[in-house]
């Protein structure tokens, strides 16, 4: 417990209370305040609110009052809930859901034909899948800063990678590849965003075979794969990809060099023991068998090198996917292993690019690995071993600059513009700060409860902002009222420009369970208003099934009858459909307005159709119209005072 | 634009400034307040964020510290989204968002066998539908006041009401009757939760059948549907449910009487003109079309009086449900009408049910009519006419105790503790304030932008709580910092305890489209906060499969292979499960912890599975594995610090 929970009425409150009482005895000033009530001076209020004077002061630092805006916008996986959610700082409001990996039909995604495709984009084995578990959001970088542009973010339990595009803050591409099973590691960008990263977390054969778990050793891997991201599109280009296979560990989180480190890639790993469970068939189960090593290794990757071995065609093409096989990788050298202390969860490298900060959770401490010290031990080919699959381990201590004793289970890193690092303390329930120049810890914040993740304003970036860091805490427990056992988590913003951390705002998370996020400047993202008439989102041009007003109709066609649909308060045209039961319908329908305020959705009764049609949008949505009856449609936006009357049928006529 | 907008700091902050500065020119109190940073007083924070004395007043009325809980809940449903939203007030923090018409992964909700029998149960012509147009939230009453036991939603698009059982906040039910093929006044509960009321929206034929629509004014209908709802079971009982037939007007809102009124529902209704649109066949658009009529028709029900004809077996069963045919509740004397001015939108009773409020939307008025006048006009059999179809009308004058004049586009009503009513203003953008008394208006607040609904602490109970006001508006375009163009909308919180209203907070709604919310007193509200081991959460008993530790094995039989696992902090049990290829799977699996904060999920990477399983649960999932490879499964929620290590595999050897 903080000793936030206590209020104290000190000197200080007793003071607002004699100047308010000074003022008239309430805060009813003249000429000054507009009307505010008498009695309702500032020691009342935190005499009444149980206030201390630390809750006034976050209270002014966080409110943020009608029609100002937020400084930050923090974009935080959603977890299995398989979407993205914005929030700005320092208000602690959400303000979006962004659907990525889940059918969402507030947003019309996957209740519409082009929405619906992203999910058999994003297909494994070709069955569609309709979640996900987002773990790491990635903004996309321009010189190792966030340019505000695109947003990505990986599905864990499917293998998958999503690109949501900022203009509009909507998902255009869900990819995935059968190469690998799991991810953790991902997604993390490269500098320029020239790859978007996703390493596998859980071994398995390459390429979805069947192997029994007995040859685990020979036959399961690991991998990592470089997305190429083309900016111009907006789109990752799966066919000019490529992965590295790796050695069956479990790879965990990865970051990329940047500045000093730029071109490389770091990813840790846990279970180098190669356990793999069997607890009913007389085998520890993975949480111990997993834990006997000292140490596990850092994989540093050489990611430029790579892409030549590539474009040399040293590649194997497995589930559709170059991939540069273990062997190759090792006699290239372009894999080298470091030790890294037990059971690894975050690797951070800092600001400058010059060192890499892994925390052990099963350590207490943060080790910083000198970028520089990896570089020459590569170079001069100085090894202390080789793994058993071939792979060079540097020596551990030469390649360090030291190691922090932060407390019990460490587990991620980030940093601000002062020269400090902060890191999440699981067990601990603390955010500890320490100095990266001489890294000892300088200040301990409490925080309810278990903290995984941690991020600060840009603090991923080549120039951290500082200002505001937010613990992403994983159980609430007792913070909010009571809504049933399954609890939200707690993210608390930390005011981080003092010396000493002040703990501002308990937000609790609704919906899903966050893992990571990004802060960033919420200036640097131009969202578009309202879209160019006619415009297909997920393509960001015009469709082609576009209508104008006045060129409304219904067609008549071999592949069934076409509706060419506009809506703009309060009417659909045409509102009356009348089709024979089981004609394919295919409705084309643009939102013919230009005013920001004009959102329309359009259902019709019975058939799962939810579209939302935002300013200038045009969607299509195609069905069989396979049960006869008389079904309703209209728009689901609240859009004008006679909404409920933006209404029409669809009239399925029976086969005689 | 609020007069909240321009930051003044008049006599008062300089006052404060002043007094901070006679403390030594910071909060930094000597013995006082544990460390505020020095400059950070009261005055230089209104400086550097632009707050106003009345942002001040208002972050301290609603800045809620960490640990201290929120007094109020505002449920609120999700529109399109299709779930219910869980708001804590004063601190506008989203606490939960509850599945309940679209499934949703988070919670686990349809990815597993138990939840996915809802969307059966849910299921329109025998096909499942995935997601829901949720209107109107009613928490269950007993005596006319809230209980805390349940909370009841309906979705429009398709006609159905779903249950949440507020012991847990998850949704256990939902019916469905294809009586008709949308609804809107839905939903509302009687004062002892006898009955959920239904009623349609968009007129058809009953039962699912078609009919031509140029036969609209003779076979399509509206409807009334009575959910039985069992309070014991918690649950809706459909076979002791049943309906009254209506004209074909679109019915609207609906309340049910209480206290002076208990035994009778209102429900207004809409385009009573009986246009259906037609816009490319020549005919007027809906919009216009049913905005001909000056008066349309409240709707006036005799519920106890009906439930007898129900029990005398006067009714029709169409499509499974007992119906009170229009000729029957004529002649039974169970349906009156009385004329409203042109398109309400709201219809209130007030707390004593001796008064019911009526917004116009095309109207400046709110009505008030006097139920006493009501029910004397229909004991003496005194009519103005009767409408097409034989339905006798009140004379309006007769009825009535008054009209108040509201301003541009009155929707909506709720109540406060000291006779005031307040009403939403859709196009002026303001929430009027006026007497029961005298029917006056004694002050408007402006809000951002258009108000839909609005809701008061306890506002549609027997004794609102004053207090606290939200006003639900649709856009926000320029309140929050952009996040694309679909906007969330804004709830307004309000302070309705002085003589005029005062506008404290802005929150962003970051996900689907609120119509309509209850608030609740939070401490009427007994969650739990774990489940008994092997909990089935959906019926609220022991699941048959649950698993106690020691107890779980594997088993083939006729029907596939059943897998008895459990879940513990940080391994499942068994770890392994080999199948083969075309085997139907079935898992149960039992979290067996009993500590709050020991949630688990699960998932099979590919097979679309996800569970949620709080302490104490027990889910079960099937599925056949008709795909060979290696899947590894493991725990969804960050668990422990050893959390990635709950894993395993599921193995589908391959067919020879």
């Amino acid at each position: 417990m903080s000793d936030r929970d206590t209020p104290r009425r000190g000197a200080w409150a007793a003071l607002l209370g004699v100047a308010a009482l000074c003022a008239g005895g309430a805060l009813g000033c003249p000429g000054g305040n507009g009307g505010a009530p008498a009695g309702s001076t500032v020691a009342q209020l935190m005499q009444e609110r149980g206030l201390s004077e630390a809750d006034v002061e976050a209270a002014l630092k966080t409110y943020t009052p009608t029609g100002k805006h937020d400084e930050y916008l923090l974009f935080a996986s959603g977890g299995h809930a398989g979407n993205l959610i914005v929030i700005g700082l320092p208000s602690m409001r959400i303000l979006k859901y962004v659907a990525v990996f889940t059918p969402e039909p507030w947003q019309g995604f996957a209740y519409g034909d082009q929405t619906n495709e992203l999910l058999v984009q994003g297909a494994r084995d070709g069955r569609p899948i309709t979640w996900g578990d987002m773990h790491h959001p990635a903004l996309s970088e321009t010189n190792g800063e966030y340019d505000g542009q695109f947003c990505f973010v990986n599905d864990k339990a499917n293998a998958r990678i999503a690109v949501v595009n900022l203009k509009d803050f909507v998902t255009t591409q869900i990819v995935t590849s059968e190469l690998i099973e799991s991810d953790h590691g991902a997604t993390f960008v490269t500098p320029n965003t020239e790859y978007v990263i996703e390493a596998a977390q859980y071994p398995a054969p390459l390429g979805g075979r069947y192997a029994p778990i007995e040859k685990y050793d020979e036959e399961y891997r690991g991998a990592v794969i470089f997305w190429k991201f083309d900016r111009t599109r907006g789109r990752i280009v799966p066919e000019a990809s490529w992965a590295i296979e790796l050695p069956p560990y479990m790879q965990d989180l990865s970051d990329a060099g940047k500045l000093a480190s730029d071109g490389w890639v770091f990813i840790n790993s846990f279970d180098t023991e190669r356990s793999w469970g069997g607890n009913m068939e007389g085998r520890p189960p993975l949480e111990s068998g997993a834990s006997q090593n000292d140490m596990d290794y850092l994989h540093i990757i050489d990611w430029r090198k790579a892409e030549k071995v590539v474009q040399q065609g040293l590649t194997e093409t497995i589930a559709g996917m170059r991939v540069i096989r273990l062997q190759t990788a090792i006699e290239k050298g372009l894999l080298h292993f470091v030790g890294e202390p037990k059971s690894p969860h975050g690797v951070d490298v800092t600001p400058d690019g010059k060192e890499i900060v892994v925390g052990g959770k099963l350590d207490t401490h943060c080790t910083v690995y000198s970028f520089e010290k990896i570089r020459q031990l590569i170079e001069q080919k100085r090894y202390e071993g080789k793994d058993p699959y071939g792979v060079p381990i540097l020596p551990f201590r030469e390649a360090i600059r030291g190691q922090v004793e932060i407390g019990l289970g460490p587990l991620h890193t980030t940093f601000d513009d002062k020269g400090f690092a902060y890191t999440s303390v699981f067990i601990e329930s603390t955010v500890a700060k320490w100095s990266l120049k001489d890294l000892k810890v300088v200040h301990k914040q409490p925080v309810h409860y278990n903290i995984g993740h941690l991020v600060a304003a840009e603090g991923d970036t080549v120039s951290p902002d500082g200002r505001y860091l937010v613990a992403m805490n994983k159980w609430s427990i007792d913070r909010f009222a009571d809504v049933g056992p399954l609890l939200p988590q707690n993210f608390q913003l930390i005011d981080i420009t003092g010396e000493e951390m002040r703990l501002l705002y308990d937000l609790p998370i609704p919906l899903g369970e966050p893992h990571y996020a990004q802060i960033v400047k919420a200036d640097k993202i131009k969202a578009l208003e309202i879209y160019p008439l006619g415009t297909n989102a997920l393509e960001h041009r015009p469709d082609p099934h576009a209508v104008k007003a006045g060129q409304q109709r219904i067609e008549r066609g071999p592949d069934g009858v076409h509706v060419y649909m506009t809506a703009v308060r309060s009417h659909f045209k045409p509102d009356v459909i009348r089709v024979k039961q089981g004609e394919r319908v295919h409705l084309h329908i643009t939102n013919v307005e230009q005013a920001r305020d004009a959102t329309h959705g359009f259902t019709i009764n019975s058939y799962n159709v939810q579209l939302s049609l935002e300013p200038g949008k045009h969607c299509n949505v195609s069905f069989v119209a396979d049960r006869a009856g008389v079904f309703p449609f209209y728009c689901t936006e609240f859009c004008s005072a006679l909404h409920l009357e933006m209404a029409g049928y669809l009239l399925v006529e029976p086969i005689e």
